[in-house]
């Protein structure tokens, strides 16, 4: 029985000759992804996986539900898999919203589902992490967002050769539209060109925009000059003070497709464009108000950062460690007679947080030293009785072939010793 | 738009007056989880939420479907939200059994769905520990995995008085039914009514068991007697010889509901009886055969423990921390003029891994003090600029009052030296 086309198992390490993917690779990301966001004062949340299909056709039409893993309930309800995290925070947010100080500053790490025609690099699930401020409309917070999503970057071994944030802004494009197309009900129409203007034939695209009164050449013109709206001099001057210039440029090429985008909005690319985006987000101050039926108004920023292109990029620049598994202890049990007391040491190491193994059937000793050194063991432990009937450990590193006896109860200190003064490399 | 019922928001911290759930609670029992599980020598795996529906009908026979979240997706593939893990674990150690030695030692943190009937307690999705031992036939791995068991709950504070483990087995239950009744086929039917003995009315098992050929007094002192098979005999002196014995004792009311064990089974109860069960488990030696195909044939043993009984539990016995997030830094911008020399000592630190926060507009000093305190922050500090405009970082510890200034470049490691000096209660 196989599992389901775009969905992935993790096993444990990465697999000859598999995909990159593993339990290993992905609690790295994760890792990282936690620790930048706690250095920047963002708090972890969670959601639900599963939604009412409302929540979703709300903020993005009922267009999205093609994509949607969507069905009916037992009790007969509409539901979807969640596409995206942002109308669960959203929601969220409206509900508590005052229990908490301005601005929120909410970081989650959801598995995102997409029923997507199959294409390489093209899941049907992601693990994506999102990070929101919610509460602040100054560009100090747009700032502070993209700082955190560069810093997640850099975290991972990334730097500014490897990949940029490129910044935009929907208020740009969006007095650019005012400026030459007085149907403000085409404007979405508009912004869906310039989001595919990279990729589309350029015939096609001068088509389109001569159909809504543009002209492609003073679209790239409008684009080249990328002058800076206020908000984004700011994000860039603050960015700078932090020592971050070298991440973010204006790029106004950069539109984001979604509808519900005010203001800042960015994408992050790796340098020499072999990957499709990092990472995306921009201000939506209007969908707190419309997710929450008017209820509460907040001013909010957020980006989504999935693991699948990263994880490649990271392959590809040779970022990803070894993911070795190493064990710190692996008892050997020579004499089944000593079964007994070797468990009585494997108990003390591990409550104190010592990863230990053992073979839990008899085996040929020299099978079990083979065993230590394929799981790649710093010690081996032996349980042995003096002559006066008392039990010892004889533990010995297997870098320094240094052995040493100790009572039970000084064991585990002795090991922690010597694993904390050499940390495993 | 509410979320759905049965289904938990994982707010960052415990809510005034809301439920037990939150992110941090949450990640509390998960990094005991993994830490006691990687002391144990297990490695982290993960699969599918979403798999074929085959794949657990197959497991647990087409009546499962009623508790399913199941529906046919867009390519007209019957589908279904994992109910269990043990049916992917099982697919997952088919495919690639030959790149591992025996035994396999792994574990997950899946999420799982039910459509129960709603009452409380009855959530309709959970969290659950899932550690199983595959490829070793013999009651050492049995042992071995009731250990990590009981030391994962002994990591949450829970001792002796608050948790046991009942161990029984299904070859004890076997032997006795064999004894009584020779229609084999009949067995399940008499484990069900074995299963619910101890919630049931006593008259409704009687008349079930008579009419199975048993009667309710013989079951009841044929689990009296408790006597232990030889696996659970070698399971209790493998525990004791770890410390264990206090943990576990036999208990032949328990039998596990599900079709497919066929050695040892346990579950874990909190002492009171308040609760229930905390945990459940036994030997499975030949599923992975059947969900394979007979492809692969492995005895196995696995346990699954969820978040709902073991966070309700932890909370009555008061056993769950404060949840308190504290800031590391706050930093406090009095002058505006000093704002862009903050963002670079913010900057400083967050590389060093230090949590910091600030205003990110213009704020009075006295509310950010405030604000500091609020955030329970260690460390307050200050950009200043010397009489000869060289940038220097001003430090408060706010529990000592210590106030000290540096040069930039050695504040992090400065406020680093004193948080390690003196970590937070």
């Amino acid at each position: 029985m196989e599992r389901l086309p775009g969905f992935r198992d993790f096993y444990p390490h990465p697999l000859p000759h598999q995909d990159v993917w593993s339990a290993a690779a992905r609690n790295h990301l994760f890792d990282r992804w936690r620790s930048v966001a706690h250095a920047y004062g963002f708090h972890e949340y969670d959601g639900p996986p599963l939604e009412p299909l409302e929540l979703f056709t709300t903020k993005s039409g009922e267009e999205i539900v093609d994509q949607l893993y969507c069905f009916e309930d037992k009790g007969k309800r509409s539901v979807a898999l969640r596409p995206e995290m942002t109308p669960t925070l959203a929601r969220m947010v409206a509900v508590h919203e005052r229990n908490y100080k301005k601005p929120i500053k909410w970081f989650a790490i959801p598995q995102l589902f997409r029923y997507e025609r199959q294409q390489k690099g093209r899941l049907r699930e992601h693990f994506q992490l999102n990070a929101d401020i919610v509460g602040e409309a100054d560009p100090a917070a747009d700032a502070e967002l993209i700082a955190l999503l560069i810093d997640t970057l850099r975290s991972l071994g990334l730097t500014s050769e490897d990949f940029v944030v490129r910044l935009s802004s929907r208020q740009a494009w969006q007095r650019y539209f005012a400026e030459h197309c007085q149907d403000e009900a085409r404007a979405y129409e508009f912004y869906q060109v310039i989001d595919k203007l990279e990729r589309e034939d350029p015939a096609v695209s001068e088509t389109k925009l001569q159909a809504l009164g543009f002209s492609l050449d003073a679209v790239r013109a409008f684009i080249d000059a990328g002058k800076p709206t206020p908000e984004l001099q700011s994000v860039i001057e603050n960015l700078a003070a932090r020592g971050l210039a070298e991440f973010a440029r204006i790029d106004y090429n950069v539109i984001r497709g979604l509808a519900y985008y005010t203001g800042v909005v960015f994408e992050a690319f790796d340098q020499k464009g072999e990957f499709r985006a990092i990472a995306g987000g921009g201000r939506y101050d209007g969908l707190i108000k419309l997710i929450s039926g008017g209820k509460t108004d907040l001013p909010a920023i957020g980006f989504g950062m999935g693991d699948v292109v990263l994880l490649e990029l990271l392959q590809k620049r040779n970022l990803l460690p070894a993911f070795d598994s190493r064990l710190d202890v692996f008892c050997i049990i020579e004499d089944e007679a000593r079964r007994a007391d070797t468990l009585r040491l494997i108990q003390l190491m591990r409550d104190a947080g010592i990863t230990v193994d053992f073979p839990m059937v008899s085996m040929k000793p020299d099978k079990q030293f083979k065993r230590a050194l394929e799981s790649k063991a710093r010690f081996t432990v032996r349980a042995e009785r003096t002559a006066e009937g008392q039990m010892q450990a004889r533990f010995k590193n297997l870098e320094t072939r240094v052995e040493e006896a100790t009572p039970p109860e000084g064991l585990a200190a002795a090991v922690v010793r010597v694993l904390r003064a050499n940390p495993a490399v």
